[in-house]
């Protein structure tokens, strides 16, 4: 299981490899908000998303033998590119199983990182069982997408971050908003900020029709999505909570936020012109909750955003949002 | 005379003030020049430009009586932001002179970061004249936009980064591009590397016909440009050289870079995709000349993206551009 020492571990591994992403702000988010926001840029990481600190974690863990047989991975995209790239760097293979609907600027990329890509049918088809398949025949590590120590123990690292970041800004309560699929990232960031940050709270935060891990936190219990596709926040609408992160969460995490699509997108648009940062609407919606739902949160809200790939024509809409 | 300990004292009065940012790199963007590239974005500053260090590093070095009764400044738009920014946060009023045909963002932005702006038509009126009446009626002071040398040691401070954050790469070597107008950031960057990364070389970069500084730096003496508007670089449109900064630029810089408009729009749209940063079209010169011009640039390219402030129309031209 997860815990601090392992997220310190997986620091020492990262270091010099991944990047230190910083924590930017702007009076004219503050104003709309009516409370101060710090944003923590993880688009800005290696691939675009935090994805690439639980990859690279997963995959320099590895005895070296096994390692040398290659990866395989499944995900929406930007798991997929992290594990891409943290295997090329490796010297090693990878495989990664992706859904036919995913945005194809992200297949593209995860192939031009030197991955082979497998194309499945996001309804018809369980790519648990073609990840397994393909990992029996071929010797590969499955590196899962959140349901896995050692990669919740590498997003951890950004929670890391984020505690010496505040610190130095004299900050020692927050509300640190999370975007949350599966719950791999907050549950790694809930684990860093308990142990270097007690007073802040932790909020995952989801797209309005894919607010799994908010009515999970609010039943007790591992709820599902209706819905598995059709939505613009694709990076995160993982069914359900993991069995690993959902314990996490629950003990760790306060009362969830959940936004609109229009709001993430709004929030695209800000994060453009007040922040000069390329963000994915899934990345978004830790600011959207920010600037558009600060009812139940305090004077100071740190808000990561954990994505920016993100098609020009989706990119295009948030610039027209907010014209309008 | 700026020199490197005026430069370390501008960074002792930035601390807590400016933003570290970040050097980022992309395997497609090395892919495209055929060499390694890294970035230093200085649109993720505060105000959207480094132009907020050489306006804290000038307000900050004032007599405390000076400095209370306002400062003045004239700018195309970043400087403008920079010196209201920095002058709200000092708790004193500022006063800008805009040219009529700056982009309506950043006329908005600098009265919304509290600044009276007076504007004035580029090709009738002198704002040099403007703004010495203006200050002496009012008692204000002027923070120049580059001819400065308390600003140019503020601007400096973006070199002492790039020297440390390079010596961490293990980089000994490299040629160092930045975007240039009147030459302030370029001559106190020039200064900071001269003292901390002798092994590399500073080139200016800009936009064809507004090529003043490359083609003074060939000549030898102080060129100027035939037109003084209508580029969408608007940010380093300005006449020439500056006095102060021709003779450092001289001394330390290699020979200059010109790119065309449109390849500072594809330079736009390769940040925006593969960096996950917002750079406007004279922000971009210098990552333009690394990915298309790198005839006569070593193995290692560090490329300044000096701001980030866009109208969304122009953002769009980028990103059209890229999808040709």
């Amino acid at each position: 299981m997860t815990d601090i020492a392992m997220i310190e571990s997986a620091r020492a591994r990262l270091a010099g490899h991944v990047r230190r992403t910083p924590l930017l702000s702007s009076p004219f988010l503050d104003e709309i908000a009516g409370r101060r926001i710090f944003v923590k840029p993880e688009c800005l990481q290696h691939t675009g998303s935090f994805k690439f600190r639980g990859a690279w974690s997963a995959i320099s863990a590895l005895e070296p033998d096994v390692r040398a047989r290659g990866v395989i991975a499944f995900s929406s995209g930007n798991h997929a590119q992290g594990v891409a790239l943290a295997a090329k760097l490796h010297g090693i293979s990878s495989v990664i199983i992706m859904p036919a609907d995913a945005p194809r600027i992200k297949i593209e990329n995860t192939r031009a990182y030197g991955a082979e890509v497998v194309l499945y049918d996001r309804a018809n088809e369980d790519r648990d069982e073609i990840g397994a398949r393909l990992s029996a025949e071929r010797g590969l590590t499955l590196v899962k997408p959140f349901d896995e120590p050692l990669v919740i123990a590498g997003q951890g690292t950004a929670g890391l971050e984020i505690a010496e970041q505040a610190a130095e800004l004299g900050i020692d309560k927050a509300d640190v908003l999370v975007p949350t699929g599966g719950g791999g990232f907050i549950s790694g960031v809930s684990l860093a900020l308990e142990a270097k940050a007690p007073g802040f709270t932790v909020h995952p935060c989801e797209p309005q029709g894919f607010d799994d891990v908010t009515r999970s936190l609010k039943s007790g219990r591992i709820e599902r999505n209706d819905r598995q596709s059709g939505s613009l926040c694709d990076a995160i609408i993982t069914p359900q909570p993991g069995n690993i992160t959902f314990p996490i969460m629950s003990k760790l995490c306060g009362p969830g936020v959940v936004v609109t699509e229009d709001e993430a997108l709004k929030a695209v648009g800000l994060a453009f012109s007040r922040l000069k940062i390329v963000v994915e609407p899934g990345g978004a919606v830790a600011l959207a909750a920010a600037l558009f739902h600060g009812e139940g949160l305090g004077d100071t809200v740190i808000a990561v955003c954990s994505g920016g790939n993100i098609d020009p024509d989706v990119f295009r809409m948030a610039l027209d949002q907010q014209a309008a």
